[in-house]
């Protein structure tokens, strides 16, 4: 797939740098938007939006995420319930919660965080959120409802890849999208949302025969693959826009640790056009987008707008 | 994308004609299959699986496909209801039907024609039928079962296609296959097929900017845009499989009438490895993966398997 960008390719004067995408300024503002939107929310309808995390076990790094969820939820100026449940937990106990929460009129958005702990069913437990409170939109409802292009709740971090994508291109119709990993939580979702902006959209993945080859012809390059620096510089179209979401802590030669993304980004920066750094990329949009689809919910609930 | 069908590509004999995918044949055989399932079905449960298929209005060509489901489903050993309605009929009459045939033990699958008159929401419709008896597979939840590749009912056209590529080529993986065309009832079920199959997967549409040139990257190359004979010979790749979904009438210049695809067969014949012809390609394809459907849903609501 040839587009105008790429028919004459313009050679990169040596000193090239692409010019980086600020997820975190980006999500700042979003943050403050949403709260904004919150109180005129709350002002209108005497509701304040309530987002429900739920927590399983005893995960180290879920406890991180779930934190940070619900400070940031707080911070929105909405009300933010954490249920953190133990480790022997049955899946019997965890649907009655969810089915609890699905009723509370206080509970807008319910979130449970995944992974679960072995012998609970992912599966089962989110399809058994209310379509209109499944916040992750990771149910098969809203999963649907992207795939026929209806109104429903897209997954935080292709929605947060795609705010980006829109703020940095605005139209992307006829752009070549070429997505690296096909997850059902961002590869798949992110293709699909790239499909109705109006992209020619290519998939590729672990069974790919030259990755590099099909990432070459990307106006617009995603890799979600969670293989740290997979992408070199040399599979960069000139000017392209890159979109990096792996983040993997490694160790420096020197002892010290630090967060790479999936995307070789010191070559990268030399050949796209536009690059997301990682962290500050798209990292920081996933709570953001959180944050966007529990009012978002509240909305549909309240207002009945997009149901 | 090239894979080793392109990095070595043989050069082909001026006499080459790709193998016709008989489609036809497969779906009279499929039929036959599906005759006996139906018998020990029966034999096992005693219950006889049943479709209900409902009409709205008087548009020619829907009573044609209709009769045809009806009859087809009659032959297969299976009940078959019909329910004609007049153009007059409220979208709540029709919701109303679609709850009753819901509740009713004796149907396993739902089908209402599409499109519907004016003022009845398809959408609203087809989301009504409960999704184990949807066997068009064309609701919001079995969308979303696709896209998560999760068990579920998958729409008539683009199983169809699945099948033929299966019995074709057998395992699928890191294949490029190129789907133009991306409507909700076959590209971008097809896609999603092809993607869980181990495939690369691209997506041409109306705004893709070299569709051809894409193409030509295709080991398998999907065609469904109701374009007549968009695909030219030199848009395939040689020794591709080609899938024709298009289907549409034309005048001879003699003032005779023939139907054709979205692929123009005479040329695409020199250069591709296999393709289904226009009639007697995917088209008989539908209708027998409309039984399939039918029988997967009275065992799934009986036997509870694949629920």
């Amino acid at each position: 797939m040839t587009g105008p960008m790429s028919s004459t390719p313009s050679p990169l004067p040596s000193d090239h740098r692409a010019s980086l995408i600020d997820g975190k300024a980006f999500a700042t503002a979003l943050r403050q938007t949403i709260r904004q939107d919150v109180q005129d929310f709350r002002a209108r309808h005497g509701i304040t939006p309530g987002l429900a995390v739920v927590l399983v076990g005893n995960d180290p790094a879920s406890e991180v995420y779930v934190r940070n969820k619900a400070i940031q939820t707080h911070h929105a100026g909405m009300r933010s319930f954490m249920h953190m449940l133990p480790e022997s937990t049955s899946e019997q106990e965890l649907l009655n919660l969810v089915e609890r929460l699905n009723k509370d009129p206080e509970i807008h958005g319910i979130l449970v965080q995944l992974p679960l702990p072995g012998g609970l069913d992912a599966g089962r437990v989110t399809n058994a959120i209310l379509p209109e409170k499944d916040v992750d939109g990771l149910g098969v409802v809203n999963a649907g409802r992207l795939a026929v292009n209806q109104p429903g709740i897209v997954p935080c971090t292709p929605l947060g890849c795609l705010m980006l994508l829109r703020d940095q291109l605005g139209d992307m119709t006829g752009l070549h999208a070429v997505v690296i990993g096909c997850s059902n939580l961002v590869g798949k979702p992110l293709a699909l949302l790239l499909l109705a902006e109006g992209c020619t959209v290519s998939i590729a993945h672990i069974h790919t025969r030259d990755t590099a080859a099909l990432a070459r012809e990307a106006d617009i390059l995603v890799v979600a693959t969670g293989s740290r620096e997979l992408v070199r510089g040399d599979w960069i179209k000139p000017g392209a826009t890159v979109i990096d979401v792996g983040i993997t802590r490694m160790q420096t030669p020197e002892g010290k640790s630090r967060l790479v993304g999936d995307v070789a980004f010191d070559e990268a920066v030399k050949v796209a056009g536009r690059i997301t750094p990682v962290p500050g990329g798209v990292g920081p949009m996933t709570i953001a987008c959180l944050l966007n689809n529990t009012l978002a919910a509240a909305r549909m609930q309240v207002e009945g707008a997009g149901a």
